[in-house]
Order: C-alpha cells, then structure tokens, then sequence
C-alpha cells in the first residue's frame, strides 16, 4: 500500500519537475544539481541576499545545506527561508557537520528556532546534537547518536513539530507519531562524497509534491536506495558505481518503486 | 565550405592551446574547467579583485558567468572585462539566469553596457530579457522567448553591435548581418547540469583562435553538438553520457566536423 | 625495501581512517573529497575563521590549497594553520598558480613565512618561483623551472626544512638530503583538471600516518601514479580516465604498492 504512494509521488514528480532552490555547500553542489535533474525536477542554486527572496518565490522547495558554511550563507539561509515559510514553500535542512564545530551546531539552531523547517535530515550524530540528547561528529561523520536512534528521532520530531530523517544503513523517518524504516541503499553511497546532500536535494523534490513528509521523504529515500541498490551491483568502485548511481535514478520508473521498496514501520 | 573553417578552428584551438579566464559559477566550474581542457585549451580560474586584471591580461579569452552571482563577483566581472577590452581579449557573457531574478538582470544588463562583449549566449528567455522583447526564465531554465528567436537575436545583435547565440535544439548564432543555425546536439544534453555553461568555454576557447565570433562560436557549438550526439550513441543515461561527452569531445577530429557538422544559414 | 614501507602506509591509512582538514579551491573541491574517500582516509571542507580552528583541532592532516583564492580565505588559511602547528597536525601546501599572479605569489610565500609547512607541493613553475630560482606559470601551468629541478628542489627543501614536492613526468620529492624520484603515472592524469589537487589531499592522508613526509609523500604519489596507470590502460578518453583512476584508487591494495612501485633516488 506504502509502495504505491511512493510510486504515484515519482510520477508525480516527473510530470510537474517542481523547481528546487538550494543553498548548498561547495563540495557537492553539482551532484546535488545533477540528482535533482535526474529525479524529474529542476535544480537552481542561488545564495546572494539580493536575490534569494524573488527565487525561492517562484520555487517549489528550499534546502539549506550548511556543509561549507560561512557567516553570509547564515544571513541569505535565513532570507530565503523567511521567503520559503511565507510562500508555503517547504523547507528541508541538512545541517551538515553541526556538532563537530559551535559554528555549525549555533547555525543549524538558528535556522531551527527561526524558520519553520519541514524536513530536517542528518546523520545520527548530527542529530543528537541537535536534538539535545549528544552525538559524536568527527568533521561530516557520524560516531553515532546516544541511545537508541528511532526514539530519539521520534521524540525529537514530536517536541519540535519538524518531520526528521535519521540517514543511516536503515534510515529513519518520523514526524513524532509515525516511524517508517528504510532499508533501501547500499553501503557503496557512503563511500561516495555528496550522497548525504543529493538525499536532501531528493527530499526536496517529493516534498515539493506532496506536504505529507514522512511520506514524501521515505519516497525519495527508497527512490535514491533502490538506485543505489542497482549502480552497486554492477559498479567495479566509486566513480563507475556514482555513474550508474545517476544512471539509474534517472531510469526508475513507478514501477521498480513497488517492486523494491523495503519500508517498515518501527 | 563552412564546415572546413569550423575544422580548421578545431585544428588551431589544439595547436595553440589557449588560455581561458573563467569568472564562473560554483554548480559547473568543475564541468567548465575538464571540458576547456578536451577541447584543447588551458582553463584558470580566477576572481579575486586583485589578481583578475593581471590573470586576464595573459588569457586568450575571458568567460563570465553569472551562474551564482554576488556583488564582490560583478566588481570582478567588471574589473576582468575591462582588461580584456584593453588588451584585446575576447570576452564571453553567458548570462545565466537573467530575468528570473532583478539581480540577474541587472548584473548582465551592466556588463553588456560598461563591457565590450564579443559574443552573448543564453538560452532564448535570457536572451529575450536582455534584448528587452520579452522571455520567462524559472529558474535557469528558459519557458522561451517572445516571438521569433532568430529575428530577435539577429535584431539584437545588430542593435548592440554584440555576436548573440542562443541556445536550444537549434542553436541560432548572428551578428546582426548572418544568421546561422546549428543543428547538431542531442536532447541528452538537456537533462545533464552544465552543459550551456559548458558551451560558453567552448565558445570562448573558439573565439580565443579567430575574431569572426559568428564562425567561431558555430564550431564551437558543432564540436560539442557533434560530441553530444556520438555520446548519446552509448550512453545509459545522463551520467554515463557526460563520461561519453567528455571523451568524446576529447577525441574529436577536424576530420569528424568536416562530416559532421549540420549548419544552415537561417 | 622502500616499495614495502609505502605499501605499509597505505595499510595504515585505510586502517586509521585519518580525517583530512581541506581549504581548497572550487574547481577540484569535490574530486579532493572523493579521492580522499578512495584512499581510505575521511575528508572534512571548512574554511569560515570562526570554525576552522576547532575543525583543525580534530584532524590528522590539513591542506591549505590557493587555487581560487581570496583575501578571506588567506586569513582562514593562517588561523587553520596555526591551529594546526600548535596541534601537531602535518600542513600540505599545494601553491596553486604561484607565480601567475602577484596575489598568489604573495599569498605561498605568506603562508611559507608564517607557518611551519610540513610539505610543499607544486609544478616545476610554482616551486621555481618559492624558491626564487625564477619559473614561469600561465594560468595555473608550469612552462617550467630554470634549471635542474631536483637540485633546485633539494636546495630549496635544505634552505626551508620544508619537504618539497615537484610534481611532473617524473616527481620529485626531497627534504634536502633524500631525493627520491617516483615514475610512476601516466600523461592522461595532466588531461583532467584536478590530478594536482588531488595529489596533495594523498599526500596529506599519508602526512597523517607516518611523519617521514619524503616516505609519506612518495608513498602517495606511488599510489596515485599506479591507479593512473592501471586506469589508463582501460579508459576511452578523459573522463573514462576520471571513472577508472578513482575506482583503481580505491581498490589499490598493499600488494599492488609493491608490484608497482617506480621510485629511485636521485
């Protein structure tokens, strides 16, 4: 029943290629462009304070990536978002490092307490750290979260009113009541730069589509698992499995969703 | 006859290995950088205010991009551009974006009245915007011009004394006097990230080796069209075709432009 | 007898995982992350002054790389360095573009003067330039030293007590009184963009493990040089080339180090 929305959330994606706005890091910035074109959906990053209001007007979805961040990327965050929350444009954070230094952690609170964040997505250590509970984050890696990960999420996603995602070998996806496990993916995307931002840039395309996050979110993680379950099994490394990885996304069809999606509910 | 100049350019772009400054965007200046080298030609990246007039002053091109703009990279635009001017170096405007935000706008419209342009290329919303006739950008993605492409461009160019090229299936290239339109390309290249930012380093590469603009920049659009189409040849989707592109572009002949470029006077 | 303790290097760097602080340029950010990640070791990019010191402060080994400089990020660069110099923690510089411009000159020696630099990475140009023996660099090519480069090397290394890495056919690497010169590699590496950059994030994730930079540092090229070499015998072009050498990298083996490896003494 799940994997039919998840299927009718990619068609949909496809016939209306909803406008995705990032402002993102600079290390994974093209392949955050490249997934969004792959998915269906058209990617335009744009990070100057003059602007980011008039793009994220005319935009579907907004993700703010604070994986290379600087103090003016903050202040356009904030425009942007400000500009996202007036218009009913979702907004998806990936609060890349945060933990690891205060610089990261302080920005991804501010964009918390400021913006009405739709999606927030991390590793189990950024989101420990931001949830309160502790983490471990050596530079954009986790060293794991405190506790057991699915409840910290779901309590977390309760308290804040925020839809959470949990990235990991099972992601996790909870808006405080529902709990949905994924376990599409394969441990090649974590040998890969960037597959931790082309999720959010994922996320962002079903969100655009579909205000049902826990829904729209598991969609795109199943969508991105399933391809990179099929690159892996015909990559010979990292560069041949990122080609196929792209490959195949752009190739999935509604249909493969229903036959590979492996979503449980905790 | 034509398609012997478009080779013989291709000959000397490989002979003389020309210099291109690119002032570019953080998405693609990987993508421009790796396709400046399979064409032949040196790629640097430069655009700190205080090294761009002495970077520039030893390039044979200079490419700007407003791609991702900020207000310290149109001072650097301006400041590069003018040295171009001074020594003789041609300069490429590719005005990505413009019309979808005022910023955009503005910053192209500026660089076209305080820069002498050699060539402007956008696709035909940009390109409409900036001739002042009409064009929906979203984006940056054209939703087209107003009217008739090729008298636009053709009456733009003739009115700002600029070579225009307007991108799209059929990419129109005018002077205001001659109107060509290369047919050469695939609809692969749509669905990759770059591939017009890509085009302006090729255009530049082009315009480095030979001052008709108008014949440089059809090479240059009949090299990576003719690319494009071998590429789509074996590709499985849109990455594996960008690692084809390259490598094709990369082993490209004057013998595989004189049979396969597809140009016809409009 | 030198070919098993780089292989032994290689072992340790996969088994420590060793996180590599980047402050980079735009063009080759994401190929340094992923060759990081190819090589086993784990990279982290942060280049705001607020954070780079306690991002320094949990790393193995720090890059500072000029190849799209500005003013703020030659300030990062320092506070990152001292951070690493009070921390112990190897610094790689890799002097893009010395030479070209009077900022990027000024900017290597900057950073030569005022931190201690664990190892200094560049083209014959580059490094002829540090050293003050004259070089000539157009863009961000060496048209070569004067001189004989492993002497002018061996000088400049015994004068500064930095290790000093001249990168080219053959590469050159010294400390004033060892030289060693490492054959391995192949002319396709000098057709992508990228392939120095990229040597200086392994030489920094061998820094990390092992603090005879002259056997680190070879270590790292010899592993680069035999993933180029083993890629470029199945690539079709530039970027097939790209594909093959990051998956060849990741799957280099200790064994293969031994096999492999080409490096005399001067």
């Amino acid at each position: 029943m799940k994997s039919a929305s998840f299927a009718d959330l990619l068609f949909t994606v496809r016939t209306k290629r909803p406008l995705v706005h990032h402002i993102t890091n600079r290390v994974t910035v093209n392949d955050c462009a490249n997934v969004t074109l792959c998915i269906g959906a058209a990617p335009v990053m744009a990070e100057a304070l003059e602007e980011v209001g008039e793009m994220v007007a005319m935009a579907d979805a907004l993700v703010l990536n604070i994986g290379t961040l600087d103090r003016q990327q903050v202040d356009a965050m904030l425009a942007a978002g400000r500009g996202a929350n007036e218009c009913g444009v979702p907004v998806i954070l990936d609060p890349v490092g945060a933990g690891a230094t205060r610089m990261r952690t302080d920005a991804a609170r501010t964009l918390l307490d400021r913006l009405e964040i739709s999606v927030l997505k991390g590793n189990a250590g950024e989101i420990g750290v931001l949830a309160g509970v502790g983490g471990k984050v050596r530079g954009v890696d986790s060293l794991g979260a405190v506790g057991d990960a699915p409840s910290m999420a779901r309590e977390f996603a309760e308290k804040s009113g925020i839809t959470v995602v949990v990235s990991g070998a099972t992601d996790i996806v909870t808006d405080g009541t529902r709990v949905l496990l994924v376990d599409n993916g394969h441990e090649m995307m974590g040998r890969l730069s960037g597959t931790g931002c082309m999720a959010a840039s994922l996320i962002a395309a079903f969100a655009a589509v579909s205000s049902d996050y826990v829904v729209s979110s598991a969609a795109a993680l199943v969508a991105f698992g399933i391809a990179g379950e099929r690159a892996a099994a015909r990559a010979q490394g990292p560069y041949s499995f990122r080609t196929a990885l792209f490959d195949e996304l752009a190739a999935l069809g509604p249909d493969d969703i229903i036959r590979g999606a492996r979503v449980r509910q905790a």
